[in-house]
């Protein structure tokens, strides 16, 4: 089969990967649609070490598996869990000790036309939810997971820092709990997108020092970094969701004398994410810039990295 | 009146100080005891900018305010707030962004012969709690905050890095909610304070990777921090119960891979601080290094850097 492999920080386009077994309590699926994420282009970038076929997000077709699933559409949570370690017995799979990641750790991806996931990773995507929008539903899921880590009342002020791909889906979703929500970016054309939607928006400079309770970092750079943390008042909380190049420095004691709290935020609820796609309480469509057949992967590599480009699919279907 | 002094990273005894007049609504209190605690070595070494008479911990009696209070032995909360900004309405005065901070932002501290405080950050001393002891009020109402901003259970595996006076008062208060407790420090004789009272403790190598719920760090060091942290399991919870000099260097992707909490903690509940040690409920006295009268403060604050050392209290009453 084909498949976008990662080596040494190269990638290349092969045809020549054997179509993958599944393994026990696994499903093969056909991938129809894949998305290019900024994880993907850290890993190229060689921010971690990985080797072999990338990507995470995605829609396909189950063409071996349960009875029930065989011809469904699906997506997949990308945490291959071990089922028993003392992560995994404590209800967190997402953190088990043993795990593979879908084109991240020790599992190949999705950025080729089949891949293998546990069966209990699975989800039937609802047929009124488009194959395109569906794609979105691992970072709708991730952008979901900071509402189970933090509780945001009407009432909080919040600030969400970055117009990219995932700043506007945790944008969209955050806006679901009418809370007071200000969103800085870059890119006036990025944040028109969320302004349409109802939503303030604003440059980067305009952020007032001390004024939110709850700050989320979706820029993972030191910059976007500094100006969620000014923006928060004493006891407010900083989300850290993003991946972040290396080292970050912190005045630690004036988190300290503001009794800050930070909170790294990772993977979330795929139901509560594909519920919200169904009942179309987010807009993930204006976000897709392109769509590459997965022979051009290397091109649609190259237009995911240019500056101001939204999300890149790989659509399996196109020749 | 006499009074250490600090001023451009020199501290002097002074004796042609004038004594404080309160103002609206403030009290008037003759220092019996104060204690020397890390902040006071830190402002001493210039990591904070500040002019005048250092001290925040103390006891005293009161000899102007309110006829309820005079000549009444009272501890004092060391934030003197505005009582209008917006954090003093949110019920945040500690956090008031006029606050002054007595011995530490643009308020004469305790280590001298008189101080004045507002009234409403007076506590009555109990009779059964000696002067000495009460001296730790301060210091174990910080002590507390942890438990205010972080819920932990009997089930919770908690580790405090740091043995020195902040540690042992920690890791006091959290022994009294039964979690499963480890502490870890350098100094052996220290450690055996703790163990005495049937607290578990290690040297610092000891400490088990992803192992713990909750980590507290006291030792305000990058060191102490790197161990609170990877002593963590993920979605665990690192608190930061120190003043730290200079920025700290984070790993921030494994904060977000590992879904890791961080919290910085300041100054805690007076009452309930008092409460514990009427009740006995914690011993501050093995804390107790050495008193010296406040003319010889120069000495005393020499010996408290002494590595290893324990609390220095200067007794106003001593010549
Ligand atoms: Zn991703
Ligand atoms: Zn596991
Ligand atoms: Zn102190
Ligand atoms: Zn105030």
């Amino acid at each position: 089969m084909k498949g976008l492999w990662l080596e040494n920080q190269q990638l290349q386009l092969r045809t020549d990967i054997p179509v993958p077994e599944p393994q026990l309590g696994e499903a093969l699926v056909r991938v129809l649609r894949a998305g290019i994420c900024n994880t993907d282009l850290e890993l190229k970038r060689g921010y971690y070490p990985y080797t072999g076929i990338l990507g995470h997000e995605f829609v396909g077709v189950v063409e071996q598996g349960p009875e029930n699933l065989i011809n469904q559409r699906v997506v997949g949570e990308i945490n291959a869990a071990c089922g028993h370690c003392r992560f995994c017995l404590r209800g967190q799979p997402t953190h088990c000790e043993n795990r593979t990641v879908l084109g991240i750790v020790n599992r190949h991806g999705a950025f080729a036309d089949y891949l293998c996931l546990p069966v209990k990773n699975l989800h039937p995507v609802p047929d009124n939810v488009s194959t395109d929008v569906a794609t979105f539903t691992e970072p709708l899921a991730a952008a979901l997971e900071i509402q189970r880590q933090v509780v945001v009342c009407p009432d909080d002020c919040v600030l969400v820092v970055g117009d990219g791909k995932l700043g506007q889906l945790v944008a969209q979703t955050l806006a679901l709990t009418n809370c007071q929500l200000l969103v800085v970016g870059r890119h006036p054309e990025k944040l028109a997108n969320l302004a349409g939607r109802g939503i303030k928006t604003g440059l980067v400079d305009a952020v007032t020092d001390k004024a939110f309770d709850i700050s989320v970092d979706c820029t993972g750079n030191a910059e976007g970094f500094a100006i969620a943390r000014r923006a928060l008042r004493p006891r407010g909380t900083l989300v850290m969701k993003s991946t972040y190049a290396g080292n970050l420095s912190l005045d630690a004691s004036s988190l300290v004398v503001d009794e800050i709290t930070l909170i790294g935020s990772r993977c979330g609820p795929f139901s509560a994410a594909l519920e919200l796609l169904a009942a179309e309480k987010v807009d993930v469509k204006p976000l897709i810039h392109a769509h590459y057949p997965l022979i051009e992967g290397l091109t649609a590599f190259a237009e995911a990295q240019r500056r101001g480009v939204l999300k890149v699919l790989l659509d399996m279907s196109k020749v």
